[in-house]
């Protein structure tokens, strides 16, 4: 990975774009406001609403953080293994791990249905800015103008979800330049179609991870019901029968989680001196525990290799962020473009003022750090049945309140995800949860110190691991009717120690989330509207907003790069994937499944396999389709290379590049390694 | 683990001997003061002068750190796999893996010789408390006071070193209660005979480190050469026949490394909130970087897997001794004894302050730890490039000054240490060097931040990737002529970056160094020569000193133990060791090498294979022979398990045991597996 980062930092300050207005393929665009000059002007290509209606309504948010895509007109959703990796997870059994073995439903009845999973598909959009923003008056301070505005927003959206019946989310954009309602309709029946073998999935594992030449069937299609039977579907992707051209014109359609492109030099200090580090020390923690908990028993593996994925992937994400941000070139050539822009709205005291609130609100997010990752984000507590307590600790005392004055996730709007959450019959297992919970107790001893009071008060007088092995074997949280119970009669006054233990952490959570949410995310959500219209002031508003985890387009041309002066192509083939597998002695994680050994002859190896394309993409595009001008589906976005994990701060279209399966992979192995002719043919049909 | 470390520390107070006179069988003891009266009270043995000079001299340091024993006339050598795994791993090359493929000489020219190992044995030992402690006179401060000890040893070591020609070291017993005079036969052309495949030596990797039951061969055989041939050693141990007997008296006669059982709550407190955390935190970012360095290729993998290995032993047994420290039954145990003894003493008034100066050192070691480690120990320099860079940048001013006022590790008596060091032709991976350094630059940069003036000379406008790369690509330190010129003419002036590097650091790190022998290690030697003579007056004499890496006598029985109310048996067999591979499917690290599969038939599967014994070990012990009554090779200790952790700071027989391989197992596995009968026909003749 260092030789290869570094070949794209050295580059230096010429090749980031920043957060000046859009130069070559940046952006992740609103459907409200495609780029249709730039696209013009590039490529002669003018999208028609109908084919941005349709494109939008084919496109489908996985809630638990991922994009995918209808691809026929029964329901059939197409997305990364990896992001349906947990629900895949949620499905196996101790001695049936589908993760492991893959799966086909040969009929209707073998779909298997997801305990806990949503889908959305964004119906209508809506600008609501004026509303929202005229809720503020000028007479209020900080926490005030967040009360108020946390009301509007609530209000709009429960007229909405009343009126139309659909999901109805508003979403700050420009960090609070504008505010847009989204409505999605809800699909909660999602049942399993089919999952290859996570070797082939995440072929090359952590090793290969934001990796190119790259080798992954990393796809996995869930069907979407209502009503018990196959959804209908008017809008889906069709199928590419000749996969994507080098150098053509390609598009993405999902939901980019989170960049930081206009955060001012305070707030990317912080990033890259506090808040990585400490997340990154978390994640090697979790990284050693999860590991030495999986290599002790097959079945521990089973257990944890999601959630050891998951921190390796997170891991290996913000080293590359972290790495970006420690280099001066990169550093350099965002100081500058700040420095600019602060020279030019010099005269403008509000604007200016914006600086120094970036700056006042980062210092208290310094002050509170620890506590709100120990605390409020559990960190101390790393437990699913501690998060389960937490939700029930909470959830009888926000419901009883006025919908505008609850913490965000008990709002009405949200409500019914949450309980999916919190009902869910997905197994938890007790060795892994005491072996996470006594390591997290550890670690808040560590941080806090054994004379702290509440750690006292938490540790009841025992060591992190007996008090974890209590909490575990005395909590029946497990149980999701004792769960619905708690729930109904609320949490307080309960026996259970788990809620006991949420209750006991609780008014230290809520306090340094209401620090947070007044004095940090308000003032920088306010701060950052500012300089985000002084930006449009100076820049025009030829640019997109931050990635809020809503639905975008991205474009770009498949196209390969130079890496230490060689080329790396666009494109690789399955002859390939049978070469480095070779070259690892065929070892975990080059380890390919036995089926993929034994039909290696069936296949046509030059089938192409992995392509790379400019589209400015970042976490949670996992899973959004690639499609041509025709809005035929020639790929399935799964990752970045290393050059792009800095993209959440400034886009280069040199090096960094979006990673895609290529359609013609994925019917291929569908047909000669999996026998999976029936799906193959109601692709895009 | 948890499980079942829980059973030990649940049981609390009773069962922590702390620092009373021992019970049981506790007790690393000394060749000059062996624990007679209990050996004949409790078992009717009287080991006579005879037997321990016998052992004595037959017992064999690894300065590299660990034991061994001498089991032949011909220099034959007895250690553990992973005491000579260092020396393997600089033996091997790429294609050619010793570890991996193991090794055996079939005649005396294969014979490999290793490139800087150095082999000590114990001649002669000497009680000079009266001229060190008499070099202090009343009206010196601490930091007079350590010098003019420091003067007084280095003076002894000098006049022995020319007398005898010997190895001379003066060692600190008690926290300075006493100081005696060690000399050593030194060997430094030390070569390797056999070492068996990584697979089985390490069977069970990091998951079954630590545990029992165990089924690993962790023996590799040197041979001590002199003038070009095998040296003729006159006490050397003879090879049991029949292996140990459950219940028998076994003794082990060993290195151990350090404990700190006299330590005071302050002192454990501040290892528990302060020192391990940081240590270990370290350690998880070792054990993440070594272990994705170590995926990417094959040949990746062979240069770093002697450094993961190291990495998480070390984490594995850190966070056993954290788990005790967290663990408030143990500490009020202790805490119970420290009061008990402060209060006899609280009279004494030089006694009583002891409490207080450890607090006060205590307090000024934490306000220098960072730095500490980062500068002195180097961890913000990961490299074998910069180690030996700060050797030769101080070599020169060092070796010019008196011998008394020097570092220690350039007294005369360390010098030709250091120069086997120094001068070692063991291969440096470059692309290695660049990825450590890179981490542990960054790591700098997130715990000094940026704005810091030496962080900012340190990475010299660059990021922490591209200032690695052009440092391990600038330095010419690889090419041991280039270190020999450099040590000879002296480091300053010198134009190789990674020695400006060194330079540059220097007075920051020799700063630290200063702080921490003249305010931290200097009165906490003195402060505990204080308790220490409080706890002899309180207690009498009838107490092993804390270990100290020199010569020590262990004892105890072969036996089981319970756990979870299971029996745990004493020991396991070879039929076990194929049940253990197989419930792992033979994957790594349960894999067994070709050989042993193929030989299966061949051996005797009821051969024992290891054992435990409640003898008293700890860290430096792994290599020791265990013998019995009659002086024979009956064993050889590896390792201890979970529960024997925490013996650091208290010892216990209830659970903790210390780990051998049986001495059966080893002539079996020679004659069947590896085809090594003359190698098996030396043993013990």
């Amino acid at each position: 990975m260092n030789r290869r980062f570094l070949a794209a930092v050295l580059a230096g300050g010429l090749l980031w774009s920043a957060s000046v207005p859009s130069r070559a393929d940046e952006g992740m665009w609103l459907y409200s406001d495609p780029p249709v000059k730039i696209l013009k002007q590039r490529y002669g290509f003018e999208p028609g609403a109908a084919w941005m209606e349709h494109l939008q309504k084919s496109s489908v948010r996985f809630n638990s953080g991922g994009s995918g895509s209808f691809v026929s007109s029964r329901g059939l959703v197409m997305t990364n293994h990896h992001v349906g990796a947990e629900q895949i997870a949620k499905l196996s059994s101790p001695g049936k791990d589908l993760l492991e073995a893959g799966y086909l439903a040969n009929s209707q009845a073998q779909e298997l249905k997801c305990p806990d999973l949503e889908l959305n598909v964004l119906m209508t959009l809506e600008d609501v800015t004026a509303r929202v923003q005229g809720s503020v008056k000028s007479e209020m301070d900080a926490a005030a103008a967040e009360k108020a505005r946390r009301a509007e927003m609530s209000t709009i959206e429960k007229e909405s979800t009343e009126k139309t019946g659909l999901r109805s989310d508003v979403v700050t954009l420009y960090q609070g330049g504008r505010y847009h309602l989204y409505c999605y309709k809800k699909y909660t029946d999602v049942r399993l179609v089919f999952a290859p073998e996570q070797d082939i999935a995440f072929f090359g594992g952590d090793t290969d991870n934001f990796e190119f030449p790259r080798y992954d069937l990393d796809v996995t299609f869930f069907r979407a019901y209502e009503n018990g039977q196959p959804a209908r579907i008017e809008h889906f992707l069709k199928w590419s029968p000749t996969g994507p051209r080098e150098g053509e014109l390609v598009f993405v359609s999902g939901h980019p989680g989170n960049t930081q492109r206009l955060n001012t030099m305070a707030d990317l200090a912080f990033q890259r001196d506090r808040r990585l580090p400490l997340v990154l020390n978390l994640l090697r923690r979790l990284e050693v525990l999860y590991a030495t908990y999986g290599e002790r028993t097959q079945e521990n593996k089973r257990q944890s290799k999601d959630d050891l994925f998951g921190v390796q992937n997170s891991r290996k994400a913000l080293l590359g962020r972290l790495g970006g941000l420690q280099d001066p070139a990169f550093m350099g050539a965002k100081q500058k473009l700040e420095d600019e822009l602060r020279q030019a709205v010099a005269g403008s005291p509000e604007w200016s003022a914006a600086f120094a609130q970036v700056e006042q609100a980062i210092d208290v997010y310094g002050q509170i750090l620890d506590d709100l990752y120990l605390y409020e984000r559990h960190y101390a507590f790393n437990s699913r049945l501690f998060e389960l307590a937490q939700h029930l600790a909470r959830y009888r005392v926000e419901v009883g309140q006025p919908n505008t004055d609850r913490l965000r996730e008990y709002r009405d709007s949200n409500l019914e995800s949450l309980q999916q959450d919190l009902f869910s019959p997905a197994p938890i297992y007790p060795e892994f949860e005491r072996v996470k919970l006594a390591d997290s107790l550890a670690m808040l001893l560590e941080v806090r110190g054994s004379d702290d009071p509440l750690v006292q008060r938490i540790l009841a007088g025992k060591s992190p691991r007996e008090r974890a092995a209590e909490l575990v074997n005395g909590t029946r949280l497990q149980d999701v009717a004792e769960r619905k119970r708690l729930a109904e009669s609320g949490g307080t006054g309960s026996k259970d120690p788990m809620v006991e233990l949420a209750l006991l952490v609780d008014p230290t959570a809520r306090k340094v989330r209401k620090t947070y949410d007044e004095k940090v995310a308000e003032p920088l959500r306010q701060a950052y509207a500012a300089i985000a219209q002084a930006r449009f002031a100076k820049f025009g508003t030829e640019l997109a907003p931050d990635a809020t985890f809503t639905l975008r387009l991205s474009f770009g041309v498949v196209k390969g790069y130079l890496e230490d002066g060689q080329a790396v192509g666009a494109f690789t083939d399955f002859a390939g994937l049978y070469r480095r597998s070779a070259e690892h002695h065929n070892e975990y994680p080059f380890r390919l499944p036995k089926r993929w050994v034994e039909r290696k002859s069936r296949l046509d190896l030059s089938t192409p396999f992995n392509f790379v394309s400019t589209a400015d993409i970042i976490g949670g595009n996992s899973g959004s389709p690639t499609v041509n001008r025709e809005g035929q589906v020639v790929g399935l976005i799964f990752d970045g290379n290393i050059q792009s994990l800095v993209l959440d701060y400034a886009y280069s279209e040199v090096q960094a590049r979006a990673t895609s399966v290529d359609s013609r992979a994925i019917t291929e192995a569908l047909r000669k390694v999996y026998d999976a002719g029936a799906l193959a043919d109601e692709l895009g049909s």
